[in-house]
């Protein structure tokens, strides 16, 4: 209703809209990149300026793994990062007589250290603004062939870099494109586990509690990085804090939050909500019930499908957070109000109205077109579900893309990406052909009721048959799941691949120019008009606000700054502090509500008013997950595993009253650690000079 | 944007609009109740008048079963509807050794004829308007007031109808409460089944076929009425046409569409889109995974979950479109012009802005809070997901429902429902242990999502135990499946509850007092509010445009009218008939497109140019299934199962272009049924004079 008020005065319109955009910078929100640090701000409400040396090891003892987040703690490479971050490779450990995710795991020497196969970590070296570059060699080009320009600057810009098996580069679009940084990193791509909890402590409470507080997880593991054999010396980390933190006290988050939308125009907004979320939501359920039902074919079937079940009900939970966001009448009417202030602004300017005054209408415009072609090309990314599929994809891929110049290939096979994608083929990961084959009819006979029956591409995939015969053919007759078929596949390129008899290279050669047209259509038809248009919308807002805003998240390093808080849940007060003798009240015996029984019978030796979790006031979004907390000091107080409910917004806005970062304390940490894992290697290297 | 040019100019808004709705008013768009025939648009169109005597046999000839329609086609009270309406009772009467559902069935004698359990089927015998009779018992009355007020009238004027076991009226509310009428109904509740195709012909195509057309269905069966352990002599019935039909013929169809909301305002349809579907479409879509796996379990799993596994496909197709048709920026643009355009006549005029003007404020602020009472009411209603807890409530709350006087207790335990409430426990039906505990555990496990985990109804339910171990236990503990330990207990009524050990009836005791309470405040302090300020809506059109309109689908007796005609799907035109040779090219061999052995063999003597499915445009929805499409002559030419995929939108505005009603073809049943089943005693039905 907000903006019927609007419309009564033009003057009281801009006043109220400044006092709005005032308030909200001063809130402690913001994902800030750290070449663009907001030091005042920071200054101006905590008296305190962070050194040069303090944002310099900010950067380089912060770390990401995909899709998360990780820190530094040792010289020795230590990485600390989150449970379910590492749990990829604690499956990929795990048989059905060494259960990893049942026992957990502790290396007591480094030689029990394991190597978690085609885990990537990545450090950022350095940012470099290549604005300039990317407009010159974008210049006067729209739709289509913006995207291939821009593409083609990307990957000079990339290889230009220097690429090799430990350097990696990428260009990142900041700000919807008003601004280009490159982003270069130190690959490693030898991680090993050190330490792990078991599964029911890590995920305590398991989806009822996720996104919850009051809160009790253990979602901790260590890796190790290493270089040439041996680990890896770091030259920056952050210490532990001795004393951890307390309620009020100024604390910072760095870490790679993955996507926000807060700079969507209203046109945006209703597709998420109406195209997106809906389909995602429905797809996504579905899974779940697969694998609810799956896991009770058998004790094997249930460890191999827990770890997927988690990862499923986790963004379903995010889904369905973000859908009743926007279903909150507020937010729209806010971007509404906030979207008509700048395009009056625009428009008041002539040479701004010249300049800009389009974009609005032509992302809407777009927008409007975008239903078919991205239900079709989400329709084919999703066939990558079945992993041994997008193996297939991969390699059938590899050739075809590496016989083209850089500058025209798919942007994750050009120079730059290369060494990731050929260790995500040759990675010694295990598969599970039965599971492989729930996905994989799954996602098949999702894309049959997308396409429809008679759609090319459905029938060259199943021809006759149906979903369920084709993949289970497929899946029971690939040879893809052994990595020496994989690599040798690789290394034969085009003519291995032409070659092959293998029934999911066959598949995948048959969808692969039906996937490829999809996804040119989405991308080049209709995503490249709402890039180009979302670069004006952010150039407009640099020119009439100036550059005092943070770019929306794009998995690139950001550091986030706020307070230890709590919240209030209507009437109830949330205190920020959890204990570890919380976590034994919480147990009921029943799953998810279980504990491990060495947690049961060290009980008496755990000093149980240890703070276990807390919340804090940062600013936060998927991607944040194994970010260290640290004060003001750079010292650890926290490891990022979460969100409250009401961070899920975040998404799309940040609510300062309720919006709450979820993190494992320190404190917490170090008495599981001591008390009931034992694990003294690890408190030591935390405890080194 | 329709909208934003209204604004330029108060007269054109009228011009526009009135145009737009005598243009609506003249397609063949309507579900029109018996009493409010519109001959004269039908006579002004076609140049034929209905007789008396026709529309006599239309609304006796016609019959309701439980969702769905049918019609008597022959003396012996013969009832032809869907397969896909009486599957419940195919299903019923299958073992693993004797499955109807691969089989078929064929009573070639009467006395094969089998009792569906549970199966009731109702033929309307009289209309009479009791609009005054509410208007006085609810004068005055508003919010919780006006709804108990409102459900007392209901039950006092359905008692005086005569309720007996053979009788059953119902106070329908027509125009969302503009009109009330009651329907006084003949009950059957002895129904045998005569002849069903096997499973696989009637769904062939199944899930991607759905919705679609061109099509190649024989969704049909054939029950009998029965009275006093006969057949019920039938006065009025449907007699079979010769000929068929031709493209472009008018033809009618009679049947119980269930529920449309063409009335809805903006604030509603945005509820819709934002809550119900949403949930809605992330709660069915879970449970399609649940059972895509569960029937993996092993061929009697197979058998028990088609027929579950098509219903929640076939919601889920529906959902689906209903969620595409509200992210169609048209519909809501042209709902809200409708809507601003009878505001402003309402405020044109100072006697209705008095009575009306406040209606649409007030749905918008009520349905401003109905999210969160909606979710948890909902969350409770599932639970009947397992069949078994749903005889549980049902046993529980009949003592207690039937202590209250008849205007007090919930409408479906008043003396008028509780024929059918008791026939509903004492039915011999089978269940299945096996997949009632997989429902079980998925509504409880829904449940404890939508409510929290520390919520009392959450804590009486599932006490430290998990979703699993409850409903393992209490499926496993129950005796409920017996229909004579049902029986026994529905006899001993509130003492043999209050004794009673079972574990689902504890579970029914401890949930009951939470379902109430959260069933009351949705309805009680959210819809009636609603329901009253709709009835306003309703009034203020009749003030403005007169009765010209239909009222929404209410699950009873309406006609609809159109002719056979396909449409332009793009620049593809689709043809309004499809052959039995088309069935025989699309059999691939692959589930669902494969027949059964006798179709096969018997083809040589199939004439395969007969026409076997058809398009109309008539008006339906959901609850029409079954339905007899007649023509001017009120002989049988079609046999509704379905319609096209853009007759799922006609839930909120019907659509003349595209919308199309799907049938099987009466040339098609018959050549089925003579060259296929060589089912001669139910053709000689057909035939007799």
């Amino acid at each position: 209703m907000t903006i019927r008020k609007y419309q009564w005065s033009g003057f009281s319109l801009v006043v109220i809209v400044s006092v709005l955009l005032a308030a909200r910078a001063a809130a402690d929100e913001g994902m800030w990149p750290l070449n663009r640090f907001p030091a005042a701000q920071i200054q101006k409400k905590y008296r305190f300026t962070p050194s040069r040396q303090w944002l310099e090891q900010a950067q380089l003892a912060s770390v990401r793994l995909p899709g998360c987040s990780g820190s530094i703690v040792s010289p020795s490479g230590l990485v600390m990062t989150n449970y379910h971050c590492a749990v990829s490779c604690i499956e990929s450990l795990s048989t059905n007589d060494y259960n990893l995710l049942e026992t957990g795991f502790y290396a007591a020497t480094a030689a029990e250290e394991r190597i978690c196969p085609g885990v990537q970590i990545n450090q950022l070296t350095a940012i470099t603004d290549v604005t300039d570059r990317v407009a010159a060699g974008t210049k006067g080009a729209a739709g289509e062939a913006f995207a291939k320009a821009r593409q083609a600057v990307f990957a000079t810009i990339q290889r230009e870099c220097g690429t090799s098996d430990d350097v990696t580069c990428e260009v990142v679009s900041l700000y919807q494109g008003g601004k280009y940084d490159l982003y270069k990193y130190r690959r490693f791509s030898d991680v090993r586990l050190v330490f792990a909890p078991e599964f029911d402590t890590a995920f305590f409470g398991g989806d009822p509690d996720n996104f919850m507080f009051p809160r009790y997880n253990l979602d901790l593991a260590f890796m190790r990085l290493y270089e040439g054999g041996a680990p890896h010396p770091a030259n920056h980390r952050f210490a532990w804090s001795p004393a951890g933190s307390s309620p009020g006290d100024l604390v910072f988050v760095t870490g790679h939050p993955g996507t926000t939308r807060r700079q969507y125009t209203v046109a945006q907004l209703e597709f998420e909500r109406d195209v997106r979320l809906v389909t995602d939501l429905t797809y996504y359920s579905e899974r779940r019930g697969l694998l609810m039902e799956f896991r009770r074919r058998g004790a094997e079937q249930a460890r191999i499908a827990a770890p997927a079940l988690i990862t499923v009900e986790n963004t379903l939970k995010v889904f369905r957070g973000q859908s009743s966001a926007l279903a909150d009448p507020a937010l729209l009417e806010r971007t509404k109000a906030d979207e008509a202030e700048l395009r009056k602004q625009v428009a008041a300017r002539r040479e701004l109205e010249k300049r800009y005054g389009g974009a609005w209408d032509a992302i809407a415009k777009a927008v409007r077109g975008k239903r078919d072609p991205w239900l079709r090309a989400a329709a084919f990314n999703r066939l990558t579900a079945s992993q041994l599929l997008g193996q297939a994809l991969t390699l059938v891929r590899l050739p075809a893309e590496q016989a083209k110049p850089d500058a025209d290939r798919l942007p994750e096979y050009t120079e730059s990406a290369l060494p990731g994608r050929r260790q995500q083929v040759t990675a010694p990961r295990p598969y599970n052909k039965e599971i492989d084959t729930v996905f994989f009819t799954h996602v098949l006979t999702h894309l049959r009721e997308q396409l429809g029956l008679d759609d090319p591409a459905v029938k060259a995939l199943l021809g006759r048959r149906s979903p369920e015969e084709v993949a289970a053919s497929a899946i029971g007759g690939t040879r893809l799941d052994a990595a020496a078929v994989r690599a040798e596949l690789m290394k034969g390129g085009a003519a291995a691949i032409a070659a092959s008899a293998d029934p999911l290279i066959a598949l995948a050669k048959a969808v692969d120019p039906f996937a490829r047209a999809a996804r040119r259509q989405l991308e080049e038809g209709v995503d490249s008009v709402i890039d180009r248009n979302q670069e004006l919308v952010a150039q407009a807002r640099f020119a009439v606000f100036g550059e005092t805003v943070y770019p929306d998240a794009t998995f690139t390093l950001r550091v986030s700054y706020g307070t230890i808080k709590g919240w209030h849940e209507g009437a109830r007060d949330v205190p920020p502090f959890t204990t570890l003798g919380g976590l034994y009240e919480r147990v009921t015996g029943s799953d998810p509500f279980v504990l491990p029984k060495r947690w049961m019978e060290r009980k008496p030796s755990v000093a149980l008013d240890t703070p276990f979790n807390l919340s804090a006031d940062t600013d936060i979004i998927g991607g944040n997950s194994g970010s260290p907390m640290i004060d003001r000091n750079g010292r650890i107080v926290g490891l990022v595993f979460d969100g409250n409910i009401h961070s899920i917004g975040g998404e799309y806005w940040f609510d300062e009253t309720k919006n709450r970062t979820v993190a494992v304390d320190s404190r917490g940490i170090r008495e599981a650690l001591k008390s009931v894992y034992r694990a003294d290697r690890v408190l030591a290297e935390l405890d080194a000079p």
